[in-house]
């Protein structure tokens, strides 16, 4: 059918890209797995890195956030699967952002998060076509609309 | 040309995928059919199987809805042609569903049924390009469209 | 905020639509309701009444599907709301046609039908952002988007 | 040059929106200014006022949100701008996602929200065509663009 | 249920217009009819009369072609309907193009001609949701469709 | 630069498609030609071959024109570049109908015929990036856009 | 026909406006002219007046540059025509770059600009549906596609 | 992560693009840069040499862009990053015409020009999500997005 491509979005704290990874991988999954630019200092600090210095932080940020945003605009589009994680410390704007993108484009979302987010997340999961808690149930979704088995 | 996506949309109770797949490889035709989950177990207990059992059917239900929904959509938005069959017997909601879809898209749509319910389907005939009873005549068509010949 | 467009496809041989009718009359809502053509036999022959007697049936359907068409798309690409009612006699492929249609374009569906045909619709319910049962709740649903009231 | 549609999504503890519907006003501006339930105890409650309770707090969130979304995105599709707040203490990740949907569909983008949160909101930010700090200055955007005067 | 636009696109020569224009205000149709420029010498020399004069005919026509294609563009893009008219004994290329451009676009198109040229049009009234013989029967069709009677 | 695909639409009664192919060939350019059939016969009666004989002309042509449809439309959108060839002697409708679609779509069009139609074609011209003669201007045409040299 | 929106876009510095408003009110045409900001320091400075100043030049004009698309960007969706004035003198950049946004989104432009920028503006141009020089030939162009008459 | 497609376009009387492809290579990225048609002459003459002379250099001019836009369009379409070069000597319209266009299909623009140029840039470089003023600056760019390493 075909290899499908997984967006991978969210939160850059824990292990939970590589255990999706990992999982794929053990699957045999023809799946692949995209993701922002996970190196926090390296995400926040290639604008000015590569275009030059800016005293106030609101542009120091401006330059990195546009060239991340040509990297992960053109995974989105290309990404069969958007996975959105949130995590329970962090507000991960762009993370939610990313699920807006996604669902009004008309990809697949899958959101990640713990029950004690729910609450807060239920617009976001109510635009979701399914809603894990574990990098593990998400490696059997995409088993699942990948191979069409449990 | 290229190969040809073709996407099985509807009754799962007979025979008809495997008519068309053997129909296909015995033709040699560049065409790569694509299916729903077809078990129909699987694609009942999906959802709750990997995200948790629910003790309301009509939310058990929505959990494997959603899983089926990531896989059916994409497919139909990668299809070149969605077969939609309707059998006397079941509703097949989800299968006329499948056809207003592939319409909005402008993707072209084949249906196949039998005369007795031609009444009923007659909004949906009048938006697919043919109307098919077997699936040895879907097979023509396929050959027809992708090889040009009879 | 404008009025909005409403679109109720479906079932022809209950009341509904004049129950919702008569709801949104009474609540006062700034709500134009639309719908198909729902005299079942000027719905049937339009076609043929028009354009010319047909000896096939089919082709005496297709003509009236035709012309139903016109008016159908063109009433559901105004819609801000596509309501989908489903009995439980009927097949109604076109309603669920219409469903899938709306949802490929991004309009909110919401469909109304009682328990009994709910797994036959978990696909189509999975894809709606509302699953009423009576009209009364199809009207409540419209006074709360609309006005923001309960 | 007509009127012109801005909808104000996210925060509903403070008084934002009312000071912004003061500007317009006093202004006389062009503006429809349109918005979500603002109301908490409302959008939280809608879907199992009107559609049966829940007992299980996710599925009471999702018929909500689902209600929601059918306001929050006709009107979104509506707008001619999309002005987001984010205040300190909430995560709002509902607004963000309004954000992405809005930059999505091209609609222009304002964002709202103070110093201490704009490294959070960086990829949002770069994402939005201007980047506010009070409501005044949202009213003055709007004279700005609508009237093209200081 | 508001207006509806139809586009009459095609051939000039015979009174078509006029007899749909006069039945449509019989019936007191919310109906706007809309047309290309169908002054035939207007429409070929639009261009150089206001552009500048050109000694190659190709230029001549291409300059008019210009400003006629901002007119019918922009009224094919606000229909509903588009209804094209194809006479025995021209070529009428730019009808066929318009149907071409409505399909594309996903409008409703109604074809009207003879039966006589029903064979060489074959491929532009299968994509066409009624193919009618007389200006009349364009009439009844727009009264079935606005209307829903018959 | 990848392969470029372009399809060619219109008469088919003279050998221009396989002048094309001879100098694409020659030229070793890396494009892919597509064609609708352009056997007459198979062309006109594959509809009825395969899904039953009509006795009404009108049916009969509709069915093969459907099947016609699923192939063109198809390669359509498949392609970078559209070619549309007018011969003086037929009347080509479907040929417009292709150039009217593809515009819609934002494919580039080149139109191919001789001097005496160029007024019939005017507004189709307009609609093209090129107007060529003979098929060995188109495919120097082809030489020039995908490897850039004359 | 309803009334028509034409956004005039590029040079600032001489009346061309100014002589197009003129011409449409004394010919009664029913259109809307829209433009940007065409005050000079008012389209430089709004953004730093309203939003703080910026010691860097990029920023301030950054700033002012993201109010000023707010405005080219609502407008331009909403025409139904838009003319490119270039003067010889200046760059207008962001007038190309307004021909390219409304050409991509399928709108009409026609260029006003004199003999000596034609070889510099061959590739805009080719993108129109018109070039004119002068101002009372853009009020003509009008006057033609939205009444017909010359 | 599958390569990925840059355009280059602008300014063709500097080493830039040839600085591009070296830094490219270099760098081993899975990039793959198209570009327009850069030999001057070729770019100009193209047109006639293929399609017949033209005494009016507008016309000359015209047939040239024709075939230009055939490639330009298609590799904007295609392209992932649409890079756009500004030299301080040349109007380059036909550049900022290909940063609008590559805007309104979401296509991310990074513009490239010295300091001299900023202010006259500003609209262009607003809707850009980056400005470099070096050739080295756009391949860092490049490794960063496809990379995501410094």
């Amino acid at each position: 059918m075909g290899s499908w491509t997984v967006y991978l979005s969210g939160e850059i704290h824990s292990d939970w890209r590589e255990r999706i990874h990992a999982g794929v991988e053990a699957a045999g999954l023809a799946v692949e797995l995209v993701s922002p630019v996970t190196d926090h200092d390296t995400s926040d600090n290639a604008g000015v890195e590569i275009l030059g210095a800016e005293q106030n932080s609101v542009w120091h940020d401006r330059k990195g956030a546009g060239l991340n945003a040509i990297r992960t605009r053109t995974l989105i589009e290309r990404a069969d699967v958007v996975v959105v994680r949130f995590g329970d410390k962090y507000r991960q704007w762009n993370a939610a952002f990313d699920a807006g993108y996604a669902t009004a484009i008309g990809t697949p979302v899958v959101t990640m998060h713990g029950p004690d987010t729910a609450h807060a997340l239920k617009e976001v999961d109510a635009a979701a076509l399914a809603v894990a808690e574990t990098p593990e149930q998400v490696v059997k979704i995409l088993a699942y609309v990948v191979e069409g088995t449990l």
